[in-house]
């Protein structure tokens, strides 16, 4: 792939996203069925509606390129959710696994919000406007979703101090 | 490695931030190298420099700790980072590889603002003042450093586009 561009690059960016958008709606489920607060489970369950919409506007920026909505391997994405996964399996109980779930997936969050913040920037200068509406509509998601996640771990440790 | 308590996992994320900041350390003055901008160079200089006391900071942690100092293999990091070298190596101009490379290195900061702020909260429940101390001075370099990043994208944009 030659990145030529500033276009280029924000189309590669948009692949790289829409990938990692895809590998996360498969890895929600799963950390919804191993969450034990059901505030948690709730919270990725949910997340996992947004992702969906979320994925529904990055085809529709593909669609204003006149492009085919297509992913790269996200190298990035790949290895917060592998160390995600091992936390998973090994924690040895459910108070230590919620706490790493909710890290894993605020590791998550933050991918997302660089990279929808850098998408957003090189979008205002390509005066992409209605791409940029829909990016900044993920973005916000998202950050909605780490602060929630903030406020469960906050809430978590304090119950298991009590 | 078993996850059975909160201090496991504390000490599991401090190994695998230490990890992180060694790896970030070997590839900021590859990074510095490539930079077309004089800006960017000093600011991945700059960082560089950080990083070094950042990882000064953590030895202290893990001895107060009582622990040897040594990390675990990170899989996020090492993603994140080989996602941005490819980035280096495909872009065709210096002003597609320094958008890259701060789109790049905004994602090492946000994962490193993620990682620092989980272990802050667990180190306060855990009652490691003095290791939370030292965690918050990393953290706010971190958010200081992406901050300025920010700033050096947008001014290369506008200047690109003057």
């Amino acid at each position: 792939m030659a990145l030529k561009t500033l276009e280029d690059l924000f189309v590669h960016f948009l692949r790289d996203i829409y990938y990692a958008e895809k590998q996360i709606l498969k890895t929600l489920p799963k950390m919804a069925r191993k969450a034990e607060s059901e505030q948690l489970r709730d919270a990725f369950e949910h997340h996992r509606e947004e992702t969906e919409s979320q994925i529904e506007n990055l085809e529709k920026v593909f669609e204003m390129l006149e492009l085919k909505a297509r992913g790269v391997t996200c190298e990035a994405i790949n290895g917060i959710i592998e160390e995600g996964k091992d936390i998973m399996s090994e924690a040895e109980s459910p108070d230590v696994r919620d706490a790493g779930m909710i890290a894993g997936a605020q590791a998550v969050e933050h991918y997302e919000i660089t990279r929808y913040g850098t998408l957003i920037a090189w979008g205002e200068q390509l005066g992409k406007k209605d791409a940029v509406k829909l990016l900044k509509e993920n973005l916000e998601q998202e950050v909605a979703a780490d602060k929630k996640l903030t406020d469960l771990a906050v809430s978590a440790l304090n119950r298991e101090a009590a």
